[in-house]
């Protein structure tokens, strides 16, 4: 049996040490850890994936302290992914949060990555697949992957979940903006957390309200559910869960019609962005090996060419397309 | 002369209406939109951009409005691209925030772009761009760009402004981690907006010495400044203005050596970016329409390859290259 093989074997059987060198390997952009990766796909698929999504400071780590906890209880099996700078399962956050967080460390049922820095294997969001990937062929139950809610990656990452909440507080008018932007499409589930703070049942209407509107123009048959919660003081954590349940019923039901329109989704996805990483990359590389990249770039400054003619210039070159 | 020309003189000649019109004809996709686009592009480069990054709710908005109103004292033309959601010039934020912005609807040397939704031409970042040539071309001494600090992108875009400002505020800790993991690097000046709350000076302090830090692995000469303004009660604006004027100065001795590097970072992102939408549209487009898309994917769900493996042969196809 070859190192891979081995590998794949020890992470298949959930080993920690194992799973967390190949993670390295794979930022570290090792051949062999990409080898790896490739043989524990076929083994993914089995985990429920939940996004937790939300502006800094809305309280989204102590939601996923909490969802690990509950869900231990029931004895399932937790991976989380931390996407997210200001989290404290990356290093952020205050320090209270931080040790807050140790808990988990020595539970075995329990393994978390954090992705905060950037300048991983191909980006955020196919670093953060990779993880999720890895998690699930590890045989984790749940996933919780946590992503600051802003930037177009960030969204991407948290719509790519079967199941995705997105957390806000009251009183942030600009937060519900913020959803309404960007994030509402996306979520299955609302949560107003810090819900003993002054407006809470104004946010918890305010959201109601959007997710009227936008249930005209829809064409999904779920209909998002608003939890209010208190993360800290652990209020509606049962609440939020039995929420997540319903969607992953919802997703069950019709012989898992849901859930294979949102696997095709994803497949899409994360075949589609590893090319694009993978295409831009090889031709990085070619382009100033060559030194071709220089003398484009030389011609833009001098304004002899634009960088829209000489992107299209190219690609009619390498692809014979256009435009 | 044929229409695109026609269009070119126009905004040249900073025509208000022209622009408008060929930055909505960009965002439909309009071929004729990017052949004025290229032709625009040697007529910029003359602008200074600036980038105002940080989270929702810092006040970066209150911040780009009392800078417009600054510049257009001292008789500056000034260009604003709103990257973000939750910004009033993008229709977004609390009520009157969007109306103290009306202010600057009926002046003719202010024009203000949102580009707060997705699905833009190629993407927020290379949408951001070309509304930043057009600006540039119809002659704007200053454009500021207002992004989300958070994302990948949204980092990415502010990185590319020649003077880069980071807003933060007294007493969020989160924040001061967002900057840290995300952002410090790409700061020419870093602002504590609402500096009469408590923790201002300690705020000023943290980001004093994680600057000093910083500066002991830092190449670049100059040394960010941090300053502390109450954008609201029109405190500190001179003071930021005179930062920016000296980083500017800073950006043009030795001969301009220092912008000479900024413009080839541009240049080379800008056209890599092009490069690698383009390249992946042309793919997508081209694998959609023979059905190879379909197939690949059909194979990944059935688990007889997986993304990796397959994203990799198909580059080896169409490139030549591999991985």
């Amino acid at each position: 049996m070859n190192h891979a093989q081995e590998v794949v074997e020890q992470i298949l059987r959930g080993e920690v040490r194992a799973a967390a060198r190949l993670m390295r390997d794979l930022d570290d952009g090792l051949p062999g850890a990409r080898e790896v990766l490739k043989r524990l796909y076929p083994h993914s698929g089995r985990a429920h994936i939940i996004g937790i999504t939300g502006s800094p400071g809305v309280g989204k780590s102590t939601l996923t302290d909490r969802l690990i906890q509950y869900l231990r209880q029931e004895g399932k099996t937790v991976g989380v992914v931390a996407v997210d700078p200001t989290s404290p399962f990356s290093g952020g956050a205050i320090l209270g949060d931080r040790i807050r967080m140790q808990r988990h460390a020595l539970d075995e049922g329990v393994f978390i990555r954090s992705l905060a820095t950037r300048g991983h294997f191909g980006g955020l969001t196919a670093s953060s697949r990779a993880v999720i990937t890895v998690l699930d062929a590890m045989g984790k139950d749940y996933i919780l992957v946590e992503t600051v809610g802003v930037g177009q990656d960030e969204v991407e990452i948290a719509a790519t979940a079967y199941t995705t909440v997105v957390v806000t507080v009251p009183g942030l008018g600009d937060d519900i903006q913020a959803i309404k932007a960007g994030i509402l499409e996306v979520a299955d589930i609302l949560v107003v957390n810090k819900a003993d703070r002054e407006g809470a049942s104004r946010t918890y209407q305010d959201l109601m309200q959007m997710l009227e509107l936008q249930s005209i123009r829809k064409t999904k048959s779920w209909k998002p559910r608003v939890i209010l919660t208190q993360a800290k003081e652990d209020q509606g954590i049962e609440e939020l869960l039995a929420g997540v349940r319903e969607h992953q019923e919802y997703l069950g039901k019709d012989q898992g019609e849901a859930l294979r329109a949102a696997r095709y989704q994803r497949v899409r996805q994360e075949f589609l962005e590893l090319v694009k990483e993978g295409v831009y990359k090889t031709l990085v590389e070619q382009l100033s090996h060559s030194g071709r990249l220089e003398e484009i770039l030389q011609g833009i400054l001098a304004r002899s060419t634009d960088p829209y003619s000489a992107s299209e210039d190219l690609m009619a070159e390498t692809l014979g397309g256009g435009k």
